[in-house]
């Protein structure tokens, strides 16, 4: 189960926009021995998430930046191997900040949840169990606030948080309307997550199309885009409606700080609310948030993709490729084989 | 009491801008006859409002615009003179959308709320226990939810409305900052209304201006403007910080629509909201409301100024001289005196 070279994605230089391979290394180093009060993990999946950006820009954002010559920060799910820590036992299989490396050498401070295998794959914690289902969840029933009858439109709606919007606001008994990239991902939209309607957002009249796909107005925005997605959006308000402020993704860059239409009478006319959430203002409920997901999950109520590369040498080229929009669901890198 | 001539103000042109004494003609008309079910209006002072603008313009707003020929809308307080009217009796004191002329004849719909003089001088009705009151407290209390110690800013200060907003945050233990206009009222916010600081939008700096009267950030912003004052304030917001929307005077003209800096990446960034109100949605709560204000003014924590002028043929000019920043205090028109 062990050997002592561990493999690991190095940041060796900074991008100023998509990091892209060449900015990484891969290097080899020895699996750290465990001392009191750590454990030693053993790395299954890695994530890649449109976060991992700027993660690596040199721009104050939420956490410091990832140092040069040091791994790169990643969100994984693992199995503990190896335990000198009260609260983690070999055999269990824990979600956190890991790295891109095989082998993770922690006192427990990088662990953000424990996950049951006899719940659903352990590759769901990283996804629609994981970050991106619980981002899905807090940002639509909290934020969002849907009632049955509302629509609710999603940007964008086929990535791994907006498939999993659009599905829990048709639960909730909503009009779900997905606002995503090309033809097929409409198709997607439709096909494998249930919305009612799709709009690509590279129509040549986006208010025309979002009109048509939305006769009643909008009542709920989940907002993953900003830019000119969202002005269209913003326009066909409903009195009342929350738009929740998920990511800016359609903003290449904030440097200089973009124009666009002011929001400011649209939020007044319509009464409306526009609010930004993040993710770990949530984390005390990330267990009620998990046990509804996975009962939904196996209910059949919600489901998933997953577009999974073999090998931590496809680590490099997945944020990337994640932003070329290649994926066809939520992007991981398989290490190895879940435990059992 | 009563004499057989009404005075009325009547719309005569449309503005394309800002309501001039030249788009109104003073006509005398007679004072009408009620019914059954209908009761008679003395005015007593009558109202000039930032919203009137709106009203004139043939541009759909909240509500349909004054008819060309027609009594310009117009909020009022006045006395019941002759009822027939179950719910209302003579001697009583109405305010609501009685427009703006001598007498008016209602069958209940144009009021708004019964006024007790014992409560307070009648003319707050249309200013501390009215309208601006009223918006202050359910903007800031409801929308805004200032706690102790939090930072609310305030644009703009030292109107009907933001005075009050002001003085609300302090009494709810915040540190209070105006922006206005000129270096009078900076002063006119700091030993009138209570600010803790106040700032002169005109400032070559708005943003270091803003900054050093606010060294913990902002918390709460009460927006009346929109447009670049707002602009400064959403780039210091904290964490967690709320905008209640309710107004944006700052912006000249929607047609075309103007752009300014993009707010979504703020609000996602500081967990921020942004929210758009309306009074009247807070209609079945005015009672809980004036009565809680009437308590603050009469313990000497409240206080307003008012700027009267002295008979109707006033009134065509005054919404000029309301966005020309001349008045000093809430813009009020005499017409009488309350009763008893």
């Amino acid at each position: 189960m062990r050997n002592d070279t561990n493999r690991q994605v190095i940041l060796t230089s900074r991008p100023t926009d998509i990091p892209q391979a060449g900015h990484f290394e891969l290097r080899e180093s020895v699996v750290p021995e465990i001392g009191n009060g750590q454990f030693l993990l053993r790395n299954i999946y890695l994530s890649v998430d449109p976060a991992m950006r700027g993660w690596v820009s040199a721009v104050a954002n939420y956490s410091e930046p990832v140092a040069l010559g040091s791994v790169m920060r990643a969100i994984s799910v693992g199995e503990v191997i190896e335990s000198r820590h009260p609260d983690y036992a070999a055999g269990e299989v824990v979600c956190g900040l890991f790295g891109w490396q095989e082998f993770a050498l922690s006192d427990g401070s990088e662990v953000w949840f424990k996950h049951d295998p006899a719940l659903a794959p352990v590759s769901t914690a990283l996804g629609v169990l994981g970050i991106n289902g619980l981002t899905a969840y807090f940002g639509l029933l909290d934020v969002g606030q849907p009632k049955a009858g509302e629509t609710v439109v999603v940007s964008t709606a086929a990535g791994a948080v907006g498939s999993a919007v659009g599905q829990l606001a048709k639960i909730q008994g909503c009009r779900t309307v997905g606002i995503t990239g090309s033809d097929d991902k409409v198709a997607l939209c439709r096909e494998a997550f249930g919305y009612d309607a799709a709009v690509n957002y590279h129509a040549d009249d986006l208010d025309s199309a979002l009109a048509a796909a939305c006769p009643d107005g909008i009542d709920v925005y989940f907002d993953n885009t900003a830019g000119r997605i969202s002005d269209a959006v913003y326009r066909q308000l409903n009195v009342g409606a929350r738009c929740a402020i998920c990511g800016t993704a359609s903003v290449s860059s904030w440097e200089p700080w973009p124009d666009g239409p002011r929001l400011e009478r649209h939020l007044l006319v319509k009464r409306a609310r526009a609010q930004g959430f993040l993710l770990f203002d949530f984390q005390d409920r990330f267990g009620e948030a998990r046990t509804q997901l996975a009962r939904w999950l196996n209910e059949g109520r919600l489901s998933y993709r997953e577009d999974v590369l073999d090998g931590l040498e496809h680590a490099p080229g997945a944020i990337a490729r994640l932003y070329a929009g290649e994926n066809r669901g939520k992007l991981l890198i398989k290490l190895g084989d879940a435990p059992g």
